[in-house]
């Protein structure tokens, strides 16, 4: 066995106890091999990092975003979801060539190991770059192609499908099975009841997993209810979205039964509290949805509505919203947002990770808590969810390779990606204006 | 002159505009000199600081803070006000020794020079401790005793009220005029009411300005308006406590009279928006008081509410709540949130500051927008209210004197500042349990 151990932290286990141990990977295989106070010195490990003064968690799961959005950060924000879409992004979007997301891709990776998330899922465009970004980076990733049909016709719609459905089975399983895919209709107002009932049926016929933006605003809520005179859940359900290995992202607006209904079939929601306050969505009812039994996980949608992809950031906003909306200091603590951004993030998604576990996939962030603003330590969980952002991740590992050392990212040139990503992204918003 | 030059960098300006310009600092006024693109060459500067890719914008004022409960930071989470006030961090505060203060504060001014806060205003006990390690720091700030009278028997409540007006009086001017002063009762529920009525009459005849906590839940609305039949601040007002040299605290749960009144009064209102989150208290109608005019602040409220003193998490939650609270995601844009974490919050809490132009105090922060998650740059102004956090700021100057430069705390020596704080907070909480 080649192990790589890392050294003289506190490790984080699932329960949310803090242990001193040392974490002993098994390269070859990727996987935690032990976990045990001072047995770094019984291994030849072939590579170490030092961990003094760390706390070794779960690589944070960024379980809903678009990632080459970075392209557009700060391009347009202070405007509502549907006229934010229609009169900025959209069009910036259209411009988009293979290479700009690519470059957007590759950004965003770089930002999410530099803040210790190591797994995310993806809906975007270009999925092939996207796929050989996540290759070279080294990150474990759930990808697929984002479908819109309105404003389309039949043959564009169904092109858009086509390729859907095509690079969800192309990119299953690829670089070393670190990439997953699934089919993403884009949301059940913007692709038509048509395409979306055909497309579906498909994807379940070939084992796919399905992703789609559900109940994020109202605007988007009432609508399908006055048309249909049914909860968009229970449409979706028609429908055959609702299922174990689906997970839809938002879920602002779902009601008690829409709740009884995601929890009685295991589909995952993925709260994106910064962004439904960015965009004035709403509150999501999380503490509600995880009294229900709800596999909840955080992501942090894409750059343009957030405006970064600091997970760190996220699962604070996540603990905090929860307790406003609530109504209750004591909703979504600590722990429970930490367990949503790894372990609730990771299911909800359909992928390994999230836990230190003997056995589990090494995924791991190493936070530095040697900082003033995290000086005293009464508490390190309540540390993790308030006060510690992404600029404290010393180490990052995914899949055991080490992904950055010492805040130096290995597996892209960072240098490279920011100019390459600047560059593209001003020539891609003078195309589009 | 004696120049300190800030050479090379982009500058905020009080609109919100930025252009690229050296800043030239008189370094024995402790003003700004000269604003303009390549001037520092015409300077034969005693000291330069390289702001190459950087945004040189106004240090931020956090308005509303109880600095030295840094050590209290993580020791009580996840509770509503009430109980976690009388339950954890009162029984706390108990003990607090004046050695504790000093030191809770100085790791508390170190995290704020480190996030780019140059100025703050702070509710606490034990005043000349932190007078003088804001002396030692080189941060400006007003300072006030906080008093609460309930639970105490009357002759307790004379010498608390006495001490508030003591300090007020006594340091007001001090740090070379870099410290001035406030009266602060708690609150309207924590003071009774014929201590307010004499103890504000008389720091109104010695022109001693007032803050105070207001209206931040309806825990405490609710039981004046039954018990007097008027708001909150008509109750203040009859009391004398809503004058233009006064501020409050929070202002969650405020009527359109009593922002009328406020608006009337140019009484400041801080706005504390992780606190009102994490405590559940609610969201203030903060858009609503800038249409009216209101002078809006903000601040961190103690880190055991928050938990950390990080002005630039705090501007984002503001732009961000603001827009959920109003239900309009164009409400309180990036440049309304900056302007009241600087400008709004000087001008709230009655110091200069906050702004950048000639002839105003140099109280600056350099902040490096060279790092992946502020690229690309389509615009600086959005990357500050929704991408910056406290890390990324480089250089701190306050009154014309460099704080901290490239990262580095030069007035007060970090690593002995965490130890003392880390072994005064262990012994605190254990003498408290």
């Amino acid at each position: 066995m080649n192990a790589l151990c890392i050294i003289g932290g506190r490790v984080l286990r699932p329960d949310c106890s803090v242990e001193n141990a040392d974490v002993v990977i098994d390269t070859d295989t990727g996987r935690i091999h032990d976990i045990g106070e001072d047995i770094a010195a019984d291994y030849d490990a072939a590579e170490t990092l030092d961990a003094d003064g760390c706390l070794v968690m779960p690589g944070l799961v960024n379980a809903h975003t678009h990632v080459a959005m970075t392209l557009l950060r700060g391009y347009a924000d202070d405007k509502p979801l549907d006229s934010w879409l229609r009169e900025d992004i959209w069009p910036a979007e259209a411009e988009l060539e293979p290479e700009d997301v690519r470059a957007g891709t590759e950004l965003g990776l770089i930002e999410m190991i530099r803040s210790g998330t190591t797994t995310f899922a993806d809906m975007y465009f270009e999925v092939p770059e996207i796929a050989a970004a996540v290759e070279a980076s080294g990150m474990r990733a759930r990808l697929g192609h984002g479908i819109v049909t309105v404003a389309k016709d039949d043959a564009e719609a169904a092109t858009d499908i086509e390729e859907g459905l095509r690079v969800a089975r192309e990119f299953d399983g690829a670089a070393d099975g670190r990439i997953h895919t699934a089919f993403m209709p884009h949301s059940l107002t913007t692709v038509d009841e048509k395409f979306l009932r055909e497309s579906v049926a498909t994807a379940r016929e070939n084992e796919i997993p399905l992703h789609f933006h559900a109940n994020e605003t109202t605007d988007e809520v009432d609508p399908i209810v006055e048309e249909r005179d049914q909860r968009p859940l229970a449409y979706a359900d028609e429908l055959g979205m609702v299922s174990e290995e689906d997970f839809l992202a938002h879920g602002v607006h779902v009601d008690a039964a829409e709740i009884e209904l995601l929890a009685e079939r295991g589909t995952g929601v993925i709260h994106c509290p910064a962004s439904n306050m960015k965009l004035a969505s709403g509150i999501a009812p999380v503490q509600q949805m995880l009294d229900a039994g709800v596999t909840v996980g955080i992501g942090t949608d894409g750059a343009a509505s957030n405006n970064d992809l600091d997970m760190f950031d996220e699962l604070r906003d996540a603990a905090m919203l929860g307790k406003l909306g609530a109504d209750d200091a004591s909703a979504v603590p600590a722990e429970a947002a930490i367990t949503a951004a790894t372990a609730g993030s990771a299911d909800a998604i359909g992928l390994p990770g999230g836990r230190i576990e003997e056995g589990g996939v090494a995924d791991i962030a190493v936070v530095d808590l040697d900082a003033p603003h995290l000086a005293p330590a009464h508490d390190v969980v309540s540390h993790l969810a308030y006060a510690v952002r992404g600029s404290d991740v010393r180490h990052t590992i995914c899949d055991g390779q080490i992904l950055m050392r010492d805040r130096e990212v290995l597996t892209l040139d960072e240098e490279e990606v920011v100019e390459t990503a600047c560059e593209r992204a001003m020539a891609l918003v003078e195309r589009a204006e």
